[in-house]
């Protein structure tokens, strides 16, 4: 019963138990599995990675991978039920699991979105406008992103095995990178499930995902440049992996997300009785129980207002005695499992013991072992199974070095009063760098100030008030949407916040060259470089024909004052520059009454568009419109609009059109630029 | 004569000249100054840095630290004969210094401009939009940057005293991080001259900038979360220092450029009598001789096609008979210096020998002391000197591993034979990751396939063909506007880029909360938010007065078709969405005829606008214009114009105000959104 690994797109299982460690259920002790790696070719699946994977994934443009994303995700909401049967073996409440499973899959969704919504339907991503490094526009810089040649590989805590693998996945596949992942041991069997789902849609490219159930001592020594490792878990272990030589001068990427100390701060304002106050004792109880605690992003310091401690002890210690029912998670009413294994709970009790020897106070809960439910109903303690019960501590010294540095990864928080704002402030930067930190506050001054004052300690903060206390989606949760990750001791590492991750898969590069090279690279028109104005108007082009540099050049058309004042009258704009000759003069921009902004570029369109029927469907929006020489009547303008960027749509007959737009006056200079947004027919 | 160092806002020097280092003229070997820390107090400066200096810069914006930046150029620009003067005595030429020089001002001046364009004139950056958390619009999330809270500390390259430290000094001043400078020993002297310069120069604020003459061996156990270290040297030190706990567990940020084995490739297309041929090897002599050979970006392998190393050698070593003279470069007609020490010398020329040894075949230049010219005019050899004449090397294995990663710090490259593209790909990444790599190409499909193969590898890659060669910048010089770092070998971190640099100084957080309280934190305007359409219209007030918030919401006009006919009849615009019924209803995105966007827009600004003379000077932009439902015959629209975000400028009597525009329909249905952007008085 050797729980397999899937390696050169096969399912491969040792020849031997020899060796193997066993797997237990967290509730009741009984063997679920075992895992081994005797004999794996690790060196082998690596290359795999680099070669197949990279290939296959390299066939794809950014639209293509996100829609497989898409697919997968689909693929695996159908046998979610699969998951949570396995994770309550592994102490997950149904709610747990939604959190780990529903939270992987709306990870890769949001990166399936994204993907197709925010990157271009190509391979390379472009980072800042052009930079001009010449007077006569011969010469730019542009930054790119590509790539990593190698592979990304995931070193997974226990207690995430879905959602920790799918939040790396899902940037790493959009980026191109193969994906190998190495679960925690207690809950690889879930990560296994969840990988068999994906390899059963037939929908993942060569090589695309490996995953190896069982440790991978030697892992770092076939690593080399290229290759990226995202290690989730302790600080301890993360630091000992990143002195590998292939970390410190062999070029490999090391990313870490380190379980932190995080902190909840209850503002001054958010007394008794404010919904604040609510929303942060609700937040804290949340955080307690939930994952029984085993969450990197949990709160491990309160810190209160020293006139509001009591009544937060004693709001927590009701919520918890009217909420909390500790037991198997496949018993009715459970609403918290035990820890993941009997080896955590005994590591979360020495760390308690040790935040208590420091002058903990344990003002909820206790050490033995707590009454729970069984799965058939009934109540006992479960000798064979990891419960612990909520536990909270308070410290009279707020400033007692232990409170910010122990971590007792389970349902274990201290609760640390401060004097003034400046105070809190101090006691949250004490966490040396935490994954989050939240406060609850209706007052916007203190917020400024604290967020201002926390940032640079913290990966994410949560403000909470009556006005997202009902919306908002919590302290714990990291969302796809923002960056994951914390300095100092939170890891120093940035997983998710969108297309951001993706590019943390890739190499940012400085390109510099004529426009004509940098187009072709890049695949993006750049002004200077070719354009084409033969054959028939680029609006009766469909995507198959029209190409990056095909342009209109509209002849002149003169702007009067008669046309000025027209345009006034229809749109109700009287704005004195374009009404009022000596107020207009007055204005240190204008030599006297000009034409409106919006005169002009609605003109150009009416000079560079191609008006029947065809392959242009709409025109959906502009963007970086700007200004630059002002328009009196007698001027005359023309434009040229150049096909800029093209972007098929995967599942639609369309796609966006990007065009370069430039209004000229009599005397060549620029009077206008910006970039018309179309959806034009495939 | 022990060189001072500036500290605490003043400058200071070792009561003993015990211990102290000499440092020797590299042509002549005489005695210029000897440098010394004993008795230094490391601690309190970087504590002074930490409170002092934090302090007076989190007094300032952006654009305050941008003009003093721009200041500080401007003050050393008056003074550089002084530097031109010292940087001989290290060796430099006049036009080596002037690439110190000139160059490390020129960054200021970058980042004194840039700070203002591209920064808010405020004191946190945003990165990204804001992103919807919930579906009605009360939880969002938003990235927002926040200095570090330590010090910047540089250890610095000998090989550019100036513009090694203001490189760096530049963004860290305009991220709000004071900075302490360790130059290397050998220029340290001209170092301190510029620090001078900015010291008398009156416009430092207290605690921004610290100068340490020596070493500091034991810096790193000082250092501690919120500093920052930025290394430039060599690899073998940026390991051992990175290895120090403070970095490998204490959240110390370090990041290193270090020298790489960099690569300039000749297309296939090149051939002799090309532009592009020419360009290369003009090019490679440059990079062999400016600096005599000590840039971090210098050309170490000349990757050529086979049939072209004899033609690219003994064109190398024709420009270099006729264009290079070796000497003191306080002599008349001198282009190539010594290098900066003796021991520079022996270091480079045991790495020499390696490459011979390693097959390497001298095809140019020698071992032995070179005849120079002796600043007196007279010539001969100089043993007291450390001249090294251009060295080039031929492999005929081009896989020979040396050739890849043995790097010789000086007027030193070896040629290097490919046989197909892909061969010239494969063999660039042999470097391990380089800083920068040309490739001398006028054909756009050599130039795509090679960089996007060889991105990944580089952290810059410039494209030299006919067009740019002239304007192009050049191989070896990082321009302020682009990133400088490179993957692998190169360090693996970035520096420069513009505003990038600067936000390497300051950790990105993800807030979340209500549109309120984000608008409280970042000072710009959420939707969502608070807004207060009491009082005078906003376009009669000026930034003195005018508030984030501040709206005028206007009533309702109704579109008829007359309206789009007559907006069509006047711009030209008879795009058939506006003028065909059944073409319009045939097209998937419209019920049949539809106002034009423009029109829209323009009627929205008559809506909005308050058009008497007034602070409101200019309209000079629109950005991220959507239009996100049509608007047919019949449909009424209205606009929502609030002020966004207000940015006043420190040198005008103006500044920017971007305002939020939303047009809505009589279903309140958001019709468009875009943001205006104008210039209003103070």
């Amino acid at each position: 019963m050797i729980l397999p690994s899937y390696l050169r797109d096969g399912w491969w299982t040792p020849d031997t138990e020899d060796g193997a460690a066993d797997v237990l259920d967290a509730s009741t002790g009984e063997l679920i599995t075992r895992v081994s790696t005797a004999g794996l070719d690790l060196g082998g699946a690596l290359e795999h990675a680099r070669t197949a994977g990279q290939r296959s994934l390299g066939e794809l443009t950014f639209h293509q991978r996100a829609l497989l994303l898409k697919q997968l995700a689909q693929a695996l909401t159908e046998r979610k039920d699969e998951l949570y049967a396995l994770s309550a073996q592994a102490g997950a409440t149904r709610s747990d699991a939604w959190i780990d499973v529903d939270g992987g899959i709306g990870a890769l969704f949001t990166y399936g979105s994204k993907g197709r919504r925010e990157l271009p339907n190509a391979q390379v991503v472009l980072d800042g406008p052009a930079e001009s490094l010449s007077k006569d526009g011969s010469f730019l810089g542009r930054h790119v992103y590509t790539r990593l040649p190698g592979v990304a590989v995931q070193i997974n805590a226990f207690n995430f095995p879905v959602w920790g693998m799918l939040e790396k996945f899902g940037p790493s596949f959009l980026a191109g990178m193969p994906t190998l992942v190495k679960p925690a041991t207690p809950t690889a069997l879930i990560a296994e499930a969840a990988v068999r789902i994906m390899v059963d849609s037939g929908l993942l490219p060569a090589g695309s995902l490996q995953l190896v159930s069982g440790s991978v001592p030697d892992l770092f020594d076939h690593l080399r440049l290229g290759d990226l490792v995202a290690f989730t878990g302790s600080a301890s272990t993360a630091e000992r992996l990143k002195a590998h030589d292939a970390v410190q001068t062999g070029g490999v990427r090391f990313t870490s997300e380190t379980d932190s100390i995080n902190a909840s701060v209850l503002g001054p304002d958010a007394v008794t009785g404010t919904p604040e106050f609510d929303a942060y004792v609700k937040g804290l109880v949340v955080e307690l129980t939930a994952k029984s605690g085993q969450k990197c992003t949990a709160i491990r310091r309160a810190i209160v207002p020293a006139p509001l401690v009591d009544d937060v002890v004693a709001a927590v210690r009701d919520r918890i005695a009217s909420r909390v029912v500790v037991g198997d998670p496949r018993a009715e009413g459970v609403t918290m499992g035990p820890l993941a294994s009997r080896t955590q709970r005994e590591e979360v009790l020495r760390q308690v013991a040790r935040l208590v020897a420091a002058g903990g106070e344990l003002v909820l809960g206790g050490l033995d072992q707590p009454t729970v439910t069984h799965a058939d109903g009934t109540t006992g303690v479960a000798p064979e199974g990891a419960f612990v019960a909520p536990l909270l501590l308070r410290f009279a010294d707020a400033w007692t070095p232990e409170a910010h540095t122990v971590e007792a990864f389970g349902p274990v928080a201290s609760v640390l009063a401060y004097e003034d704002p400046a105070e809190a402030v101090e006691l949250v930067a004490r966490g040396g760098g935490s994954l989050v930190t939240s406060v609850a506050t209706h007052d916007p001054a203190f917020a400024r100030t604290f967020v201002l004052g926390s940032a640079a300690y913290n990966g994410r903060i949560l403000v909470l008030d009556r006005d997202d206390a009902r919306t908002s989606t919590g302290h714990g949760s990291p969302m796809p949407h923002l960056v994951h990750g914390g300095p100092g001791r939170a890891g120093g590492g940035e997983e998710l916040g969108g297309i951001r991750a993706v590019l943390n898969h890739m190499q940012r590069t400085a390109l510099q060259g004529s426009p004509d090279q940098l187009t072709a690279i890049t695949g993006v028109w750049h002004p200077g470089a070719a354009a084409s104005a033969e054959g028939p108007h680029p609006f009766r082009k469909s995507l198959a024909t029209l190409r990056i540099g095909d342009q209109v050049k509209s002849g002149p058309r003169r702007v009067s004052l008669d046309d000025i004042e027209e345009f006034a009258t229809f749109t109700g704009d009287t704005f004195y520059a374009h009404m009022d000759e000596e107020a207009a003069a007055a204005n240190p921009f204008f030599p006297g009454r000009v034409a409106h902004g919006y005169l002009l570029v609605s003109w150009a369109a009416g000079l560079f568009v191609d008006p029947e029927p065809g392959p242009v469907l709409a025109n959906y929006g502009l963007e970086d419109l700007r200004f630059l020489t002002p328009v009196v009547p007698g001027d005359s303008i023309r434009v040229a609009l150049t096909a800029k960027q093209i972007t098929p749509r995967e599942t639609d007959d369309y796609g966006e059109v990007r065009w370069d737009a430039r209004i000229l006056n009599q005397r060549d200079e620029l009077v206008a630029t910006y970039d018309v947004l179309t959806l034009v027919a495939k």
